[in-house]
């Protein structure tokens, strides 16, 4: 019997909505939302695989805390010049690899499409996210959230969160 | 608690299988069998984001009720003169936002793959389904459809369902 | 009521949580396990669409039983030379068909990204995976696992199992 079988079913399910609902909020850019998915002291990560895997420090994005999470939003709304595109995040299944501590690991595959104006969508981001999740008095939220993509060379930038 | 986590435990798995089913009916390009997953006085849209977004009535396709659904068959396989190319669609977590006199309330993202014969695969379509679903006896059927994608540029002609 | 309704949830889950550690298997490039995934006996197949639906003899590539998957991951991770690239898979919702026999017949959509070295990410491989699953001690494994993908051109080659 493996960690998966033995969560609640419902939970199991909630935690797939969780994620539903995390890449509608990025995907219809509401990022006076997207703190509220972390806990207070979160940890969000956005780094190439080719780092993770070696166990490198940089990463393209590293904030820890709603502090810098919400900074993230005012600097991406109020203060980055960018041609605006639009994200689509597909997710694939959702593997639940355990609970301990009262974290539920889980990782998924993404795909981010980008849309430019004007322009056809087009392959942006893949990857996988490595989470840790916690059980808040608000329903489910990301203690921890390491998006490790497969492409060392992006273009253009990353402005919003993956 | 959400109204995702209220509703049924296998109700959210069939509402999971409906999609899933939506889907293999397009990609396996049944196209008779498309009007079966609507009620009898269905909505279908498809709409770019913009004008979604702005309110705007265009709208790239407005089918209402089987008649027209029927119809929109009918052109697809018998009048439309139009290079032949493959679907696929990838349909992400889906988010059961609630259930109100008898509708549940989804929304999915989707990606659509074309592959025209002898050409890779490529991205075709992205965007999200803004979905009414109703009870009926012969199983779940949309009430109401709308596809919503994100690029306002669409290579070619968009000529089966999404 | 369709046969997907009648199976228990927890398997409608675990079915899904297979697929999730299959996909992860071969994104993370753990060749070794990917033959313990299947069945002692289980036939895998990866076959262009058109050859599928016509019912021609000729797949990409044909491997049954465990002696054929592991001499499969020595070519691939042994002999082969090839330049290297990640694969991310992104399969969306799994169809659950029935079970007869002790096999439950499901059916899925998947996207295959690949990342070369400093190249943006690209759709590689989409199409369905046509499967048999039994139950084992060890859990859920493929009996039989057809990969029919729509594209009939392949871009280089296709070194790892889809």
């Amino acid at each position: 019997m493996t960690a998966t079988t033995s969560l609640d079913v419902a939970l199991r399910l909630d935690v797939l909505a969780l994620y539903a609902d995390y890449a509608a909020c990025l995907d219809e850019a509401r990022m006076d939302d997207w703190p509220g998915f972390f806990t207070e002291d979160a940890h969000y990560r956005l780094v190439p695989r080719e780092n993770h895997d070696r166990g490198l420090p940089l990463a393209t994005v590293d904030l820890v805390g709603q502090g810098m999470l919400k900074d993230r939003v005012y600097g991406v709304t109020s203060t980055l010049f960018h041609a605006p595109y639009y994200q689509r995040h597909v997710i694939g299944p959702v593997r639940i690899l355990g609970e301990a501590e009262g974290q539920i690991r889980c990782e998924a595959s993404y795909l981010v499409i980008r849309t430019k104006r004007d322009q056809p969508s087009e392959v942006f981001n893949a990857g996988r996210y490595i989470d840790r999740i916690v059980r808040t008095d608000a329903g489910l939220r990301f203690r921890e959230k390491i998006c490790v993509f497969d492409s060392e060379l992006i273009s253009n930038s990353i402005i919003y969160p993956i």
